[in-house]
């Protein structure tokens, strides 16, 4: 078999020695004489599974025993429902720094959460120009009530390849900050104690679609309403250290083998320094190649995890999309609503994969421009 | 390899040809030459497996395009909040039958959906006694408001052993009816045009856990409320036909390979016959046997899925599950909250392991009796 170089945005590429790792023991899950898909949610070799993962959770993001980690489902989708569900009470205000598409999707949910709640949702600050989304704003411009509820960020902008440069620095708020890190977590290092609640969606950097991983400071916990619902209740989520109904056991187990694949690498450290040798390569092609290649997204707000840019024409994004597939290159094309190409290169993108995709740019520039 | 006999409630065993395919093809699916794990949920591969599988669920359960197939995340829990939420007006009254307790549980979810709908829950019928429920009540007891908003049923009790027997006729109702059927799905034939809403977390028939399916009808979803956020609206879900964002599309995958069993297997009725075998098989030897064993669910309320009963002492049934243990037969402890050993015999469980039991079960009576 050929594997092909996939640079999808998500689901994503996984590490080959995981799903080698998840082939080899998926009909005898560590000698018991069935799959880790037929296993017992309450059986000890599962425990051993779920609680290590939320140990290797809070190992690689640096963070105490005050930290929760839950494992939800409902993809991140979910939690820019649950989020103000649980955390915006009667009168308070949930700040949105919109960035992009999903950071306004969270926001429009917010606002519908908001209009039961008797709580608020406002827009802090918004790059949205045209309709499209080129860079993150500085926090000095954000617009926060001192009061606030808490402060949601989108650490990176799937769809327009911006990315908060939080290894940089963590944005200083007086309220509580709230990220939805789904296209980034654990893509570098970062000071995640400053942070009181990370969400993300599995499918980039973590393992496959189907978990969604919260992870939310002691404090930030006991500010949630107590009296929802169990499955939307962060607060019982938590007590019930994510069994109080069953999980989505396979993708935690894969997002577990994911993280120990993230170890094996030497740590987030390790990994950040690929996924910079990654972007230093792609964007200096993109700016080499400047009379050919346009890279939308302001200098200083440019995704490591994904890299957008425009051909001359449309025409020529779609040969560029045609050859890249005949080279076993896929899953480049741009999201239906901007156009463009997009390389997704997330952790589990090998360095080798960048040299091949930035090699073939360079050809397809010399050929067409 | 030595396979154990998997008796667990769920996650439950799977059938071992859809785990060897799913091994199989687990690095390079259909030659795409990467992981369904890591296949974008927007491809035409995914796409195939996604609509594959919901048009399967219509095929097996015998309804037409007037139904919607929904794949969501969360567990049927999930679901006891969804159903209030999306179908529980202001003013309006749902009723719920309660027969175990993951039934009361739904219903308890409704009361904290109901407080701030302006609907209310109204529990139509129970059948607990000290704790316990062990009979299904007739539906001419139930106390339902004629127009009332649905009537909510738990088709089978996991915890209790007991079983609606929709195969012999569904309830007639004015209102419409909701049932959970997370834990008999499709081991039966029934008449489920009859029903507005069906939800299954998939873990016991249908598949891995981590995916709960929805189908509902055109009526009732023209009903629901439309001013839900995505993730919790049964309009926009169905109206994006469960990809409006990502969805747990391994767990999918494989509830499209354990439905695509059932059809090799004869269908649904083919299905039934050996579930009847198998229920034939093991409440025989119960009854036979009941100077050791006692079976305490009321004989037309059994269930064909999770077979529930006691020893003597609860020192014997520790040595049994024991023994069990030592003949590879695992997953027979009863719930914590009610003790005792449970059978659970879902769809994948082949006769010759209830034959195995059922062997064990006189051996052991016969040295312990």
């Amino acid at each position: 078999m050929t594997r092909v170089m996939n640079f999808a945005a998500g689901p994503a590429a996984l590490p080959q020695s995981v799903l080698e790792a998840a082939r080899d023991e998926l009909l005898d899950f560590q000698g018991t004489g069935k799959s880790i898909l037929e296993t017992s949610h309450r059986s000890p070799e599962y425990d051993a599974v779920h609680e290590g993962a939320q140990q290797l959770v809070k190992k690689l993001l640096g963070v105490g025993d005050d930290y929760h980690v839950l494992f939800m489902g409902g993809g991140a989708s979910a939690q820019f429902v649950l989020v103000p569900l649980n955390l915006l009470g009667d009168g308070e205000r949930g700040e949105y720094v919109v960035t992009g598409s999903w950071a306004k999707k969270a926001y429009k949910e917010a606002v519908t959460v908001a209009k039961t709640s008797g709580g608020s949702a406002h827009v802090a600050a918004t790059t949205e120009q045209d309709g499209r989304f080129t860079r993150i704003p500085e926090p000095q411009s954000w617009d926060v009530a001192e009061d606030a509820a808490y402060v949601h960020i989108t650490s990176n902008n799937t769809i327009s390849g911006t990315q908060f440069a939080l290894y940089k620095g963590i944005p200083e708020c007086a309220a509580p900050l709230v990220a939805d890190m789904s296209s980034d977590i654990l893509s570098y290092e970062f000071d995640a104690k400053k942070l009181s609640l990370i969400y993300a969606g599995a499918q980039k950097n973590l393992g496959p679609a189907g978990v969604t991983l919260v992870v939310i400071r002691q404090d930030m916990l006991d500010r949630a309403r107590a009296d929802l619902p169990t499955a939307f209740n962060y607060q019982l989520q938590a007590k019930g250290k994510s069994l109080a109904n069953t999980p989505p056991c396979y993708a935690i187990y894969m997002l577990g083998k994911v993280l120990g694949w993230i170890e094996e690498q030497g740590g987030v450290g390790a990994v950040q320094k690929v996924n910079e040798a990654k972007g230093a390569l792609i964007y200096g092609a993109l700016d080499e190649l400047s009379d050919f290649y346009r890279a939308p997204v302001a200098k200083d707000s440019r995704s490591l995890m994904n890299v957008v840019f425009r051909l001359p024409s449309e025409a020529l994004e779609k040969r560029f999309i045609a050859d890249a597939t005949e080279r076993g290159m896929i899953g480049i094309k741009g999201h239906r609503s901007v156009g463009g190409i997009r390389v997704s290169t997330y952790n589990a993108v090998p360095l080798a994969w960048v040299e091949a995709v930035v090699s073939f740019m360079r050809e397809f520039a010399k050929a067409n421009g």
